[in-house]
């Protein structure tokens, strides 16, 4: 199957088909990596233009490094010293970057449907620029959910990362769901795997409604008692208010990052309590799989999210390999959206 | 001819023969720019720093690709994070750069003469390194106005853009013109190429002072009475209060950014206001020669100085043109100042 | 002997065979740099970090420009937009760029000792990555000690420049010592060269106490009356309260930075005040040898550390040079971490 998507804005009609073209373009991404001289002249020439309305180190560095491995050329945006704080309209922008002779667009910003605006604006146009979305609000963060899957089934099968591999596997999601556009990505994936996706938060930061993020499957409520809420959708997703039954024999649990700004909105107690609820901890891995791993999208708060020991030990963590595997999976999302052949 | 200027500081003293060799030079840069590797090996090992003291994304970006296209190196400086914070002068900083080995410098600054100091710095020191203004204060801004004139002469002859193209065509300058370096390069360019120049603004961003600024032609009054002030000089450029007498017949408009800060300084009454009697739009067109085209440097208040729709109709709008006209003019200065032979 | 060091701290440690080593390799770097193509592909497809958790914009691009001389894809890390205001620790950020694939990292930080904790959890993760001190705190600064060096020797012997060049010379460093990482590196290497090294600045900025930062030699107090405050460490290391013993006779004049800042915390009692004493004028350099030069690390308040005129002649300066040597020893650095054979 050739790969036909130009634009990378969201997993939600992301086809089984589609995965894996990514796991194993990624995959002959991470052996050139592993060479003394990681570089390989697929885009010479082209320009791919890292557009960060929201700032970011770690993430537009991965893209650049990226796309520096594909000998692209890359130009930066850094918002603070920007046309947009002269007036001018995000659209502008892309469209400025566009005649400059951009051939590829990374984007984030804070609000939901930038990138998607963007990509549709290309279009109109009838250009043939990819756009990818790098971090649109609460909305999506499909590379970074697609670094997980990569960093998950290369571990399951290192010389051949598959979708399947994931099916029947137990994921728990534990955090702040509801403000967290990696959960939502990672959400279209893991199901899509077939593996069971369990999500544990506090209420407030889960509500019920959450679920109907899988629009497409009937909502079956199994129980809603406050001690034990416990909220299934068909036999794939799960939502726990508390994180235990999450934990219970899983494969992997995904951590995310608390966003400390999150207590001035009276969403958490206090950070202290947040760990003792739904901290990740040696003991309560206990609870999992033998063989369970831990992942989270950085930067991690030590301490909160996780236990600092934990963090570190490679027995559990997957911290490391999700950094690594994100430059090969997105020298992967660049080079199809470029129009490599698979 | 040969080029030998190695600064490109103003286009006061620009000869026809030399616009010529940079729109020729430009011309041959925009053909490697639509090829699929749009890179050429001319300035490989060579470094261009941007010295950007004014910050700037939209420019700098511009000159950063036209300097990778070129394989040169590109140093960004940011102002910022600069030693400009600790105490050191401009001229110690552009000393710095060049003891690093930079080879040609593009040099943004707030205030007039900047990179007219730094050059003859460099003169003095008996070293070969080019300066090129990117934008000093409100006095010039020369590669916009040669990327304007590359916009204009492309379009009236692809393949030869020659200075002459423009010899008779009326061209209207239109906003804040008092502020705007990009009306005063236009101006050297543009009446140098035997078009005829109509400058129309608010009476308080265009004192009839403003045509001293083309020194070396006598100042002929034709009227100042208030309900229809025009000054002529000589027969190129004309200066008016209003709007309606620069767009009659007009073959090109180009409209300038209002700095939203000029307010605040009791030169306008309001933006509404400002848009109603100098704003661009469909029907003001009407005035103009059936075929005329809009131009803008960028970045464009929409609804200001032009109307939203006229920005995006490609019937009317030069504007994206503009942009993509920048990179092949920046090359083409880069090119020259680096000795490249024509 | 080859070279075995894959960190650059510190100089403490230095041997005089590796700061031969070092010279030796910036030599031939310095006449990669006199080519018009000053690029080699020593480096090609590895990646530089630039971590400048404290800004620079001098450094950071001389670092910058050395390891894209040696055709190494460069990454910048911008404190004011990172990871770190979203709380990750300093070592999590460091890992992070571990796990992108970066082979050596360029570490400044406004706290002694953090690129050394930074190296030492590499070699703890049991990883060939490369850490370079590019200054911390007041502590150390190396490559700027090394450069220092280099500009020397190269001066002493334009094509061998060595280590015992300057044995026997008199050195004397002017200025806030007390604040000054530049200071410190400054002092290993060139005691280890055998020059006499003199130290000289108001008694706030360099009290006695100061010289047990030489801890390996025994105290010998030659004199503590206030009028002439001379205190000898063996043959090599002297601290003066004023100039004019300092200056006598010196063959180097090396000048550090004043912050400003330093006037606040009533350590001085006026800039004015300063130069009066301790700025190195033309008129005082006629206590040194005749053929005195002055270096200064830069950014140069003028007319404090220095006066004007006499920074810009270039009889006296090595200024200039300084800057021009920063590159050749910075891409000797990076490549002899990078496993260069010698």
């Amino acid at each position: 199957m050739p790969w036909t998507r130009h634009h990378i804005l969201s997993l939600a009609d992301f086809s089984p088909a589609e995965y894996d073209i990514v796991l194993q373009t990624a995959s002959s991404f991470r052996e050139v990596l592993s060479r003394r001289t990681k570089k390989v002249p697929t885009l010479q020439g082209q320009v791919v233009a890292n557009l960060f309305f929201e700032s970011s180190t770690r993430t537009r560095s991965s893209f650049e490094l990226a796309a520096k491995r594909l000998s692209a050329d890359t130009l930066n945006f850094a918002p603070g010293t920007s046309s947009l704080s002269k007036g001018e309209t995000i659209l502008d922008t892309a469209k400025t970057y566009l005649a400059m002779g951009t051939d590829m667009m990374v984007i984030r910003h804070k609000e939901a449907g930038v990138p998607q605006a963007i990509a549709a604006e290309m279009d109109r146009l009838g250009v043939r620029v990819g756009v990818l979305n790098a971090g649109d609000g609460q909305h999506e963060h499909p590379s970074q959910a697609l670094l997980d899957l990569f960093t998950i089934c290369t571990l399951l099968d290192t010389d051949n990362p598959q979708l399947s591999l994931l099916k029947g596997k137990k994921v728990a999601i534990v955090g702040d769901i509801l403000h967290s556009r990696v959960a939502r990505s990672n959400i279209w994936s893991l199901t899509a795997s077939g593996a069971e996706v369990h999500l544990a938060a506090p209420a407030t930061l889960l509500p019920k409604e959450f679920s109907d993020y899988v629009k497409e499957e009937p909502l079956k409520e199994e129980s809603t008692s406050p001690s034990s809420p416990v909220v299934a959708l068909d036999r794939r997703l799960f939502i726990h208010w508390s994180l235990a039954p999450a934990l219970q024999n899983a494969d992997f649990v995904m951590t995310l990052r608390l966003q400390k700004e999150r207590m001035t909105s009276y969403l958490l107690p206090s950070l202290r309590e947040y760990h003792q609820q739904f901290g990740i901890t040696r003991d309560r891995l206990k609870l999992c799989h033998p063989e369970v791993k831990v992942l989270h999208p950085g930067p991690v708060n030590r301490g909160v999210e996780i236990s600092s020991d934990l963090m570190d030990d490679p027995q559990f963590s997957l911290i490391s390999q999700q950094v690594t595997s994100g430059v090969a999976v997105r020298m992967a999302l660049l080079y199809l959206m470029g129009g490599g052949k698979v």
